[in-house]
């Protein structure tokens, strides 16, 4: 397997396809074709288009992929094989899934295509593809050998894609704490100048988290969960892009730390009184959302991290810097919820 | 990833189901539901019951596999869960591979019920399915943490089970030379018995060579492919099983070795004429398999060993535990084929 840590290339400029060699096959977001990437992604003689989304990453269209990539590899010599990976979250994950499993694994890199991607996706080497709609059930560690962060790219992507990046930047930034949390709380707008400023320390925060725990076997990596759990009901329950999910498991997350008297009243409210946290969605925007889940209890449930006693392994903020995994019933947790729905929903119909 | 090693027992007993903990999918054979090793399964309460051969491992299958494996783990705690892999060489084919990418890795334990799977499939953490009957073009690298060797389930294999595992008894006696090829070299015949023996010896010696190329990047484990190029051919164009299929291939790599001159007469005849050679079939046997095969070009090209420039890594054998791995032209390697035919096939129709 390759190192948990991928070589990082920030660049200005398109990087240049003869950078990995000759057995190349293109993978990449059908969308990029009409936007001044085409001619980048012209010079890749072998591509392979997907549509970016959760539907690719569903394992009942794993075979005609796989069977379509085969044909398109069998001009190349398969020993020296290369997947360049050219997209968002989804593309990523279903990209580096089947690197991970073609010919029983080609070399991988990545171009994340979005901000999110370029944050957290495309680093730590998790791959993923979903059943029946359950996220990310089957899936790899299968680190990218190299990941590149193109600056123009990343920029010219549309102004929703930042506001969907939000999400994890402020996760990233509550788990380190110290400068980073600061530099983020201080933020009065978040725009994407900033965020490519930002980029480099937000990777190598979770980098460190991930060296530590590269196959989640130490409970370490599992504090880059944070807002997980509920922001995964949000994506299932009500087709929430994920980053904007992440933001509202966040924002539950926090409260329920609060309520669990593990986040002191004083920090709570100094977060949610940080610039960053002035563009949270109210807690009662929080509760109209979780009236809407239908079968929380179900989505819960498929949650990875369960245990058979009923337990969920919640991750939980001590204080900026200290995230910490704790069990939760998934009565008590569901109970919690039922209280804020009850407290924020006040007024509502 | 676990140890390339996988812990080895060897055992006269059925190993007790408590030995691997709470969360257990058994995935089995069926054909074993009707032998007296019933009741060990039936000690599971999870199982998920399979049949073996080629058609498990083709891709086709497998979201529908993955989706029955998911729901029957659902009331188990997916931290850690524990696929036991009870069949042969496709059943562990399969089962380790969808051990390798469910939940992004589960522990794996497996026992081998024939006897090509306990020397050979099951240890060095190759999994494989197939695209459009080319064999093993997906798979990964997931060793087994556990592999138990089972004297009376082996035992109790039909003889022919015995003959399929003659062809990689032989191919690591001749990768290995010294000690082993000597007593390999003096089978006077072949049974269960004489195999169960040996059996320590076989594995011990694919582990010396795995260790040193756990991933198959430096070209060490590749010697382990003697016979394969040519077994896969009969596999694929004639159907026959795995293991006659490396027999018959290993008698024209080891024809092809001397053919061009890195296997002397003198160490050819010696091999020919040991006990072990003495059970090998004619080479006008051969000769007529060859005559059958349809499309050998086509097979050998799909080969995961072959290069763009036509050209495939072949492994021929310099003298007992001198394996040797060289590149060959396709067009050089289909003439010698044609000679092979012509020089064997004499008074054939």
């Amino acid at each position: 397997m390759n190192s948990i840590q991928s070589q990082l290339f920030f660049l200005n400029r398109a990087p240049l396809k003869s950078e990995w060699g000759e057995n190349i096959i293109l993978i990449y977001d059908s969308f990029l074709d009409s936007t001044p990437y085409r001619q980048f992604i012209q010079k890749f003689p072998i591509r392979y288009k997907v549509t970016g989304g959760e539907q690719l990453k569903s394992i009942d269209a794993l075979p005609g992929h796989l069977r379509k990539l085969s044909q398109l590899s069998s001009p190349l010599q398969s020993r020296d094989l290369t997947f360049v990976v050219l997209g968002g979250g989804s593309v990523g994950d279903f990209g580096a899934f089947v690197a991970s499993i073609f010919k029983r694994g080609v070399r991988l890199v990545m171009i994340p295509s979005t901000w999110l991607a370029a944050i957290d996706s495309s680093h730590g080497g998790k791959t993923a593809l979903n059943i029946n709609g359950t996220k990310n059930q089957i899936g790899s560690f299968y680190p990218a050998s190299e990941v590149y962060l193109f600056r123009d790219l990343l920029l010219d992507q549309p102004p929703r894609r930042v506001q969907e990046a939000f999400g994890e930047v402020v996760k990233m930034g509550l788990i380190a704490g110290g400068p980073l949390w600061k530099k983020i709380s201080c933020l009065k707008n978040f725009d994407s100048k900033k965020l490519w400023l930002m980029l480099p320390q937000l990777i190598a925060e979770k980098y460190k988290i991930v060296k530590k725990d590269p196959f989640e076997k130490k409970g370490i990596r599992h504090v880059l969960n944070l807002g997980h759990s509920m922001g995964h009901v949000f994506e299932a329950a009500l087709g929430q892009a994920h980053g904007i999910a992440v933001l509202n498991g966040l924002i539950l997350s926090l409260w329920l730390s609060h309520r669990h008297g593990l986040l002191s009243t004083k920090d709570y409210q100094q977060i949610l009184r940080s610039e960053a946290g002035l563009l949270f969605p109210a807690n009662s925007e929080i509760s109209k959302m979780l009236k809407k889940c239908q079968d929380i209890r179900y989505w819960l449930a498929q949650d990875k991290k369960m245990s058979t006693q009923g337990e969920l392994r919640f991750v939980f903020l001590k204080k900026p810097g200290r995230p910490v995994v704790q069990k939760i019933k998934l009565e008590i947790l569901l109970n919690d919820l039922g209280f804020f729905i009850q407290e924020f929903g006040k007024g509502q119909k």
